[in-house]
């Protein structure tokens, strides 16, 4: 095993020979820009060398030639993705303060204490004789911490050979007071399990060692139901059709984790059957197509889920590869729009614990709105669709690489595209920021128009010439064909633009519903939380400018990253935490949007671009 | 694949090239009668070749050579586990009709309440809305008058349909605090369970009312294991060999229960899914094989199972084909050849109430010998060997239609046949009565040796004539060819007494051994009870006179019939008689004979034919 330590944090993690720089970051729990996920492909995870370690200096990879300049290399800057650990090493980390850049400003898994509910016992047994014909399970039981053990019939078919081929040292595995394993000899250090973020987009998986509390892995994949539509309500539309249907989207996000964690085990050097439990979390459709659960009666009015407690399953249940016996805890939900995935960024956010006035916002294709104070914890969900992800948009894409995700307009238009090189469309921060601009140089009116007559003559000509007229509406180029990856112009269209209105006025106008039930002011808030892949993109100010957040200061609006996940690693890792999330997702009152009759008038009001008052 | 069909059922399998036509019978469910396995060591799996095959009839293996008569290989007959399948074929197969039309002189099902631990529930719900937007789930456990009831993902997944087709009325399926099932409308009218009886040779199942405690049907089939050997050995044998062989074992016995309870629910008009609970009974070795547990240990000393305590398991972890969420609950065994059906025919016997002694006698493969009185249990085991069923008796064969079940000898030889007709063999309680009736007249010695020299001489000549020499040695003939179905004599050989001498020993021993251990002599038993198949069949005085039961007034010895059944049943419709059988197995002492020195001693002595003091 190899120390890294992290500067300026000092952390310090052990790791194997062979991880890189950013596989033990992550471990460390020390952010590390990556969009890539480490492929080597969006050249952001820069750290700088700072112990003199040959091993590492020596080698510059192609990709990172591509990524770093001359200056970079003689400092000993690297890319963290590239560079495979072989000694000691001190690594300096970039302190992210630009808010351009992907960051987080806090994580919330160091409050967690270590105590998973899976824990191994290393047991010596008496070998039985004719004096003792104990049978093998009850011999077990005998030598186990805890009673009232009931029979699992795979770990008692097993323990015949376990026993006899270790001779009678084993190591049983229980979880609670529920033996999901019995292995030959002392296998108690090395315990895992996995916390699972079921995502509409994306399914992520991270690889947690329950001994150490750490992440050792993670990896990504689009949820593979997208090929039955990009939001929920197509998914639950395929579902209804039939069992056959409901199977095969349970099936589908089924094999998308067991793809990854298949990949993160060899990565790891461990097997599934190591892995003792896995904590999901996911909005209320994703959890019950993750469960085989028919979502239907989800889609219309009132909105019923099958359950809203956490459950508890079995992963063979489920197909997932995994322990066979191990548990899989999908966290509670709140409502019928609003998941374990709120609840999970509700637990890494301390939502139960923050002074004042707390708005936190988790802007996917729904906005989950949280807003917690006085002692209450009030829970909506915004039907903003999924213009935010880049669908319904022309030239919208996810914050994928060619994406255009800051916009800025003074003599021309300027724009940030992720891991750099021409565009090929535009992602949700990137519209926001458009918008922004467009707004703040009178392209388009407060309305959501775009701007005609004398408004347009004092732009400089390289904007104007943007804004032109087709057949059918008006429209915005922000890159021109000749600089854009598929040759073609990237426009916003009229049509975009009220996409985005019906978003932003959606989340807007549960926040103003949300603060009325709290009896306070959008102003009152002490801070805004920002949870979410598309938290950590949006430019704050921007965000503030057009109404989608209130207009608060903005160091009073954080980012919290992927909080959903952090929150499925806490419970993970600690059974309190696990108990925190029942607790908070019972205390959550839940606000019904459709049932209030004063939302469809703030939700009129919410429309305009204009800074929340 | 070659297809082969069977006469007279008309049955057609296929199987691969290379299958004999014993493992083709097995795969079509067509009884062929054999104990050894398909070894070569038996010869009983005589079937006839009827279509012209030359690739079959070609070759006469020596073992066939030694077992069947010129006149059978001109026939066509062949040894099914000999003949290695190269085409289609039509094979002609004795049918073995089984009879189980025997009275008892005592059914113990009468003294057991009516309480079964499964209970429906109509409920009726309130319907969801906007202001009531309560999970399906949490909607229902709020109707139940049971609270702490776990999260059942089939029954969630089920509740969207089953609560919108039956509007909201419904009926809920609890085993004790466990939910099983919610069904649609009110059904507490229908409320189903099965006792199932797991013999080494027969399997039963009986399909009973819960609502009413009565049986409403009944059925049996040879257990499909047979085609892996008759007893117990030769199945732990073959599944020690791994797991794929212990997972055909387990199929093998599931899929037999499976066709009868298909037969049961069609015949009845039920169906599976109506069936909440089975209750399981059979030795140690079945219970493990029918959990799919390995039973390995189980054979070599110190004879150690994996379980001992009742056993629960959902119906669909075992493929059993009642409801998928119903609960299997295999009873409570003692040892490792003290099984559940010992502890059913405790139950039914009343073991822990009777008056006095009792001596409780289960006479199959093994015979299981339990020793009640002075508020003590003991058991033990006496590996009696197969000789009571037949096996290793050249024309024994089991109590199916043409079996001797009766002798009497006295100007000549009277035989009782079951069904009447021609006899093709001898079953074990024909067996009894035979070699006590030659006892009695003195055509064999106490020590068990067929008798020559002036002895002989004042029998009448139609029984002297029967006792005749061979190259080998002395045989009795019981039938003369031209009165037998297969033209055949049928005989009892010298070997076929001592088979007889060696099971009979065993079980005087283990009942000596029992009352040493209680601390009286066997004439202090004041009453056995003779339980299974061949306590009903069995003529007391036969079986007193060879010294196979203690030497009491015939009516203090009783037959209790399939009494394992009974507890299963007893067990299935009331929770208390369950209860009961934990206590009665926990309460057992079991005695180990293979670990008493007298052992050897009481067996040499229990070898002769003489009535037990």
């Amino acid at each position: 095993m190899i120390n890294i330590t992290f500067l300026p944090s000092r952390k310090v993690v052990q790791t194997p020979v062979g991880s890189t720089i950013l596989q033990a970051a992550s471990v460390a729990g020390v952010q590390v820009e990556s969009t890539c996920g480490g492929k080597g492909t969006c050249g952001k995870c820069k750290v700088q060398v700072v112990a003199k370690n040959s091993s590492l200096t020596a080698q510059v990879s192609l990709i990172e030639k591509k990524f770093l300049s001359a200056a970079e290399l003689s400092a000993g800057v690297v890319l963290a993705c590239q560079r495979v650990l072989t000694e000691d090493t001190v690594v300096k980390v970039q302190e992210q303060k630009d808010v351009h850049k992907r960051k987080t400003d806090f994580v919330g898994l160091g409050h967690a204490a270590i105590a998973p509910s899976v824990g191994k016992y290393p047991i010596k047994l008496t070998k039985p004789s004719v004096e003792d014909q104990t049978p093998d399970w009850d011999r077990l039981l005998a030598s186990l911490p805890v009673s009232g053990i009931e029979f699992n019939l795979s770990v008692a078919a097993s323990l015949p050979r376990v026993f006899r081929v270790g001779d009678f040292l084993a190591t049983a595995v229980l979880d609670g007071d529920k033996l999901i394993a019995v292995e030959t000899g002392d296998t108690s250090g090395r315990c895992f399990g996995a916390a699972i973020d079921i995502g509409t987009t994306t399914i992520v998986v991270y690889l947690m060692d329950l001994n150490r509390g750490t992440v050792i892995n993670s990896g990504a994949v689009t949820n593979p139901q997208q090929a039955f539509g990009a939001d929920v309500i197509s998914r639950i539309t395929h579902a209804a059709n039939g069992p056959d249907q409901l199977r095969e989207l349970q099936e589908k996000v089924i094999e998308g984790l067991n793809t990854i964690i298949a990949r993160l085990c060899q990565e790891s050097g461990i097997s599934r059957g190591e892995i003792y439990q896995a904590v999901a979390v996911g909005n209320t459709t994703m959890a019950h197509l993750f469960l085989g659960i028919d979502p239907t009666y989800l889609a219309p009015a009132p909105f019923i889920p099958v359950f809203s407690r956490s459950v508890e399953v079995q992963a063979k249940e489920l197909g997932l590869k995994i322990l066979d016996t191990g548990t899989v805890i999908m966290l509670p939900n709140v409502a019928g729009y609003v998941g374990s995935d709120t609840v999970g960024v509700m637990l890494a956010a301390e939502a139960d614990r923050l002074p004042g006035f707390s708005l936190i916002v988790d802007i996917g294709t729904n906005g989950e709105i949280v807003l917690c104070g006085k002692d209450r914890i009030l829970t909506c969900s915004a039907a903003a669709g999924p213009a935010f992800e880049g669908a319904e948009i022309k030239y919208g894409m996810r914050a994928a690489e060619g994406a255009i995700e800051g916009v800025r307009i003074t003599e021309d238009v300027e724009l940030d595209v992720i891991a750099g090189g021409k565009p090929r469309g535009i992602c949700g921060s990137g519209l926001i920021d458009a918008i922004a601009e467009m707004h703040k140089i009178g392209v388009i009116t407060p309305t959501g128009r775009y701007a005609s007559g004398p408004v347009l003559e004092e732009l400089p000509a390289s904007v104007r010439d943007r804004l032109r007229k087709t057949p059918r509406a008006s429209e915005f180029v922000l890159v021109w064909g000749d600089d854009s990856a598929t040759g073609e112009d990237i426009v916003l269209s009229q049509k975009d633009i009220r996409e985005m209105q019906l978003a932003k006025g959606a989340i807007m106008a549960g926040i103003m519903i949300l603060c009325r039930e709290m009896g306070i002011d959008p102003q009152e808030i002490d801070r805004v939380l920002l949870a979410g892949a598309f938290g950590n993109y949006i430019r704050k100010e921007s965000a503030v400018r057009i109404g989608l957040l209130p207009s608060l200061p903005l160091e009073q609006i954080v980012t919290i990253g992927n909080a959903a996940g952090d929150g499925a690693k806490m419970a993970l890792i600690s059974t309190e935490e696990r108990t925190r999330a029942d607790l908070l997702s019972r205390r959550a009152e839940h606000v019904e949007l459709s049932n209030k009759k004063e939302f469809q008038q703030e939700f009129l009001k919410g429309l305009d671009f204009k800074a929340m008052v």
